[in-house]
């Protein structure tokens, strides 16, 4: 058991609730109708770094909560906002809130309740300001979950990916700091566009589904996990920035695989649905690949163009096992 | 304007929720069902102490939040658990885990969703375990709220005051560590009791409600602000254990005006309601005890056996104003 397993150990019981833990959102019934929830906490040089500009860290707290609901093809209704702070600082504060509002109202999701308090100072340090989100949302017919992939679906993807994660590396001094592609990485690392629209247009569509937050592949598992599938990835298929495919290869694969950060939805559909994938693409805007299949044997396999084998050493973004691995 | 006003005045907007920011619970309304919602932060050092039992941690966690669900009247349904840990401990999880349950399974009030992640480590400091829950609960018929409170209701609270406070003196040294009473006064710090049957017995009865987190004042504040009423506290009345009761007046009034980590339930009723309030009290087994009368004027007025005022230096507790007060 790594500690992450150990974790979901304490806190996993048999649910009465529609949904509960180990999906991207809790689904409950109330009044016929079905909430989608979820919570998400990001932490100073955890999940940011210190230096981040507070306009884009209200955007992105928000966004990693949207991106979930849109995992489970949810509308957003509402949300609320924990806040722990090293200081009331009101630049700070209003840069946040215009971050925050700025996506909130896109969607017409708002701000019902909250709770601030100031982080503690250990030996003259300030502690880590920390952000928790939880939001809702409805959905109308059948929620889009992690267990619904059939073998023989096809894998899809939103978007492309590993830009955020070239961000980080170009940032870690792993990639060259070349000013152009450093721009659109980083709005991607900094601004994640959350699929809602996508989500929500895939309910009767996507056999399964879930946000590329932690890494293609460890997402992807949790997929087959939940399923009880297997999947074969085309690595020639995979969407990459035209950033992302100027760097080495080993770099390329590292931050498409398991670069995480990406907000992508990543789902699956019986190959009879082809049609109307594309079309829920097209009609909301955002580009659909279809990355590879689903298999009935169990594993994942990732295949070059010849048709070999690509090694793989990546697995799902643990944080208590990749404890240097701050941001 | 106060650091606590200022994030206040960023983060609140007009609302289309039946009730958003600035009660104990936001409501939401769906398929013709009320819903309420609240969140709270713990943060080490601030709201605990580092070598709180772990088990009590989890009590209290969850405490906090299903007494902003009694003060609106609601009924526990779900909640989702947010955690920052420094490391995964296994015997520290299954504590607190087991803390967490013992209060979740008695409303039988279930763990939906989280996110858990580590704390950055900071010149070696491990940063501070965090803790964010956000809970839901369903009210039948008429939430309560702030502010419904009107001149000539009566003033109310449950159990006793001030006792949680007592414990904390006691701790930094402002009060003797008679042994017997810190007992008591530890377990009300450690292990408070929501008033979840009281509060949804209140329905239909209060007129206006809060949880005493704050300090009696500050919360009492809160009622008057919303209601735009004033209120009178006969001291004689307020309601203190025997250990409380044994200390130096000034400490006394400090604790019960101004302590905080109550937990209990302060409520307005119409006086021909009395017999009603009561009959609540004995059914849920919680005493209720008339602590004073709301007023048609503006104002928070001490009165002492003698009908003398007294003075109180004491307002709401504020996390960034009183950065000293650690816990």
């Amino acid at each position: 058991m790594n500690e992450f397993e150990l974790i979901t150990h304490y806190f996993t019981r048999p649910s009465r609730e529609r949904q509960g833990i180990g999906d991207d959102c809790a689904l409950i019934d109330i009044g016929g109708r079905t909430l989608a929830l979820t919570t998400d906490m990001l932490v100073e040089q955890r999940h940011f770094f210190s230096d981040v500009d507070p306009q884009s860290l209200g955007h992105k707290a928000l966004a990693v909560n949207l991106s979930d609901l849109a995992a489970a093809g949810a509308e957003p209704r509402c949300f609320l906002l924990g806040l722990a702070l090293p200081a009331a600082d009101s630049v700070w504060l209003e840069a946040f809130a215009r971050g925050l509002f700025g996506l909130a109202d896109r969607y017409q999701c708002e701000l019902i309740g909250g709770d601030t308090t100031r982080t503690p100072t250990w030996r003259e340090v300030p502690g880590p300001l920390t952000i928790s989100i939880t939001a809702l949302g409805e959905v109308v017919g059948r929620a889009l979950s992690r267990s619904g992939a059939w073998h023989g679906d096809d894998l899809w993807v939103s978007g492309s990916l590993g830009d955020a994660a070239l961000a980080l590396a170009i940032r870690e001094g792993l990639a060259p700091a070349d000013a152009p592609s450093l721009d659109a990485c980083q709005t991607r690392l900094l601004w994640p566009t959350p699929r809602v629209e996508l989500g929500v247009r895939l309910r009767g569509i996507a056999s399964a589904a879930i946000d590329v937050s932690d890494g293609l592949l460890g997402d992807l598992g949790h997929i087959l996990d939940r399923s009880r599938v297997g999947a074969t990835v085309h690595w020639d298929r995979l969407p990459r920035s035209p950033a992302l495919r100027g760097q080495p290869l080993p770099l390329q694969q590292r931050c498409v695989l398991a670069g995480g950060d990406d907000y992508e939805l990543l789902f699956t559909a019986p190959p009879a649905r082809r049609a109307d994938v594309l079309a829920a693409g097209r009609e909301t805007g955002v580009e659909v690949t279809q990355i590879g299949e689903i298999t009935a044997a169990p594993g994942l396999t990732v295949l070059d163009e010849a048709g070999a084998r690509v090694e793989t050493p990546f697995s799902s973004f643990d944080h208590f096992e990749q404890s240097s691995h701050s941001r």
